[in-house]
């Protein structure tokens, strides 16, 4: 019989199919499209994309020439603009805002054909480093109530250009599923006066079936309610709420389980497609409420088609256990 | 400039791009693809299916044979199993169940290849009748909270086999994004002491814009807060809150605006594959709290990929305002 498994956060129930679960081979999962074109992100090109907002580069160069090493641009064509005063107004029984925001892609290497795995320790962490200047500059304006920071890779995971980038979104209000999170962990937090993402830590690294990787200063794991197969989690062993105030000294360890991490996926799934998110604690609020959250990255592979019973309900059904996805992760199957 | 518009409802915001919407034309939706092999769901095929739980069939015929014109069977692979009690659990910190529930599959046609467009009136009658059928008895197990059916017609929106049916499970815990809903309604009821999806239903038909089209008994209308661009929901105008209380009169109404919408949609885009499902309360659960919910079907077209920003945040970019697909669903534009 199937497990129900019970996500301790936010109280999401999960189908996970013990019984008859699928290997890597059982998936079909959609390859990498090559777009044909010129890129805007490659090397060479700076004047086909906005200008650059902040990049390392050679001290010699200039922006929007070559140079750099990671390179920030607006987004040409941006959900959200970041001019103009918030304005909040009601429409019957519906309510409305105009659309303020930031909508930022970080270009993390002038190689057109890199994915994360294929970049060098360093290159990683100037990319984690970009991420985590660029939200504390953006936090800095007090219209912005939480920074998101996530990668699209490969078609099926949503990427509209090929070449490697992450996106950073400045938002006026903390979405709703980040405030659940946030909540979720507030609720522990009052009743045990523990961190729930600390106690996760204990006992994944305790009952270790779950483990994919492990260093100073991460983890990264399966988590016991993934929410789609092959699903992995990478959080700092050290207690912190907001990606931003990553310490200097944790930035090698994060570069380098995140590479390791995305290397055994794309091991045992050869062009993968993926989303990463990093969740982390909201900007500009009245900090009460936070106490207890603890920011992590939640890599989804693309390997499902997601179906009307999830969108319907928030009910997934994962076709892979954890425990199973880990082994092969670990290179044990 | 965008806007942000609030869901009244659960509280999910959503970006839509009224400044460079996309018209039908601007997705590259993906089309049907025709599987090869033998089709266990077409007439003729009985004995490949799990034994028949139910069908509407010439009484001339026995269970199992030809002479049907809808028939429910098991899921020969179920997400859920019917016999066992319900066993909860905690590890550590997690909690557990193991996986009751039922899965059936309602065939909605003897013909391989109609959608419900292709089906007469009546045929769509009977198939309403039996969701409702199988939900009425469904709900007499007390083990189980939530019957949810739902619909995946096409490869993009994660249909398995091509042949028209769908499903029904029987699960035993609300879902998490139905006791959302649920209770945001109740909410709202509690402040108001009005039902706020009658109070939607009146304000969609005195503006007028988002409309898409109107019988006795029902309306469809693109939500304002819609999530998937060309999203469609049905709602009948006498307040109820569970589906399988359907007046009969109604019957033939639901069917009729469900053909219709279903029509319009897959007019503005030929092959479509879409996702609806039919949201309502919960089954074998004290009713206080669930005043003010009102039954639905939301219809979500397979359009773009969602990417990581809507999985991480339910924060979704909707790139044709609700307004303008309601023109093309309607043939104004």
């Amino acid at each position: 019989m199937a497990d129900l498994r019970r996500d301790p956060i936010v109280g999401r129930w999960v189908i996970v199919d013990t019984d008859h679960p699928n290997k890597p081979e059982d998936y079909e999962y959609e390859q990498h499209l090559s777009k044909a074109g010129v890129c805007p992100f490659c090397y060479g090109n700076e004047p086909m994309t906005p200008l650059e907002i902040d990049a390392f580069r050679d001290p010699s160069t200039a922006p929007n020439t070559p140079g750099w090493q990671v390179r920030v641009v607006p987004n040409k064509f941006p959900a959200l603009q970041i001019e103009g005063d918030l304005d909040r107004r009601g429409i019957g029984i519906y309510d409305m805002s105009n659309g303020i925001g930031a909508h930022e892609v970080l270009i993390e290497t002038p190689y057109h054909n890199k994915d994360i795995p294929d970049l060098l320790n360093e290159e990683i962490e100037k990319v984690i480093m970009m991420c985590c200047r660029r939200a504390q500059d953006l936090i800095k304006d007090k219209r912005f109530k939480y920074i998101m920071i996530f990668k699209n890779h490969g078609y099926a995971a949503g990427a509209s250009l090929q070449h490697a980038h992450t996106q950073i979104i400045a938002l006026p209000m903390v979405p709703k599923n980040v405030m659940e999170e946030i909540r979720g962990a507030f609720n522990y937090f009052q009743y045990r006066e523990r961190c729930i993402f600390c106690d996760m830590i204990r006992q994944e690294l305790q009952e270790g079936e779950r483990m994919v990787f492990e260093n100073k200063y991460f983890v990264s794991f399966c988590p016991f309610v993934s929410r789609f197969p092959f699903e992995v989690w990478i959080i700092p062993k050290k207690h912190n709420g907001l990606f931003c105030h990553l310490p200097q000294e944790e930035i090698p360890a994060l570069a380098s389980i995140l590479k390791e991490t995305i290397h055994r996926l794309k091991k045992v799934f050869p062009n993968l497609s993926y989303n990463f998110i990093i969740h982390t604690s909201p900007a500009n609020s009245d900090t009460d409420g936070f106490e207890g959250y603890h920011w992590h990255i939640e890599i989804m592979p693309k390997l499902t088609r997601v179906a009307g019973f999830e969108w319907g309900t928030g009910f997934y059904a994962v076709t892979t256990p954890p425990e199973l996805a880990a082994r092969y992760l670990k290179g044990i199957n």
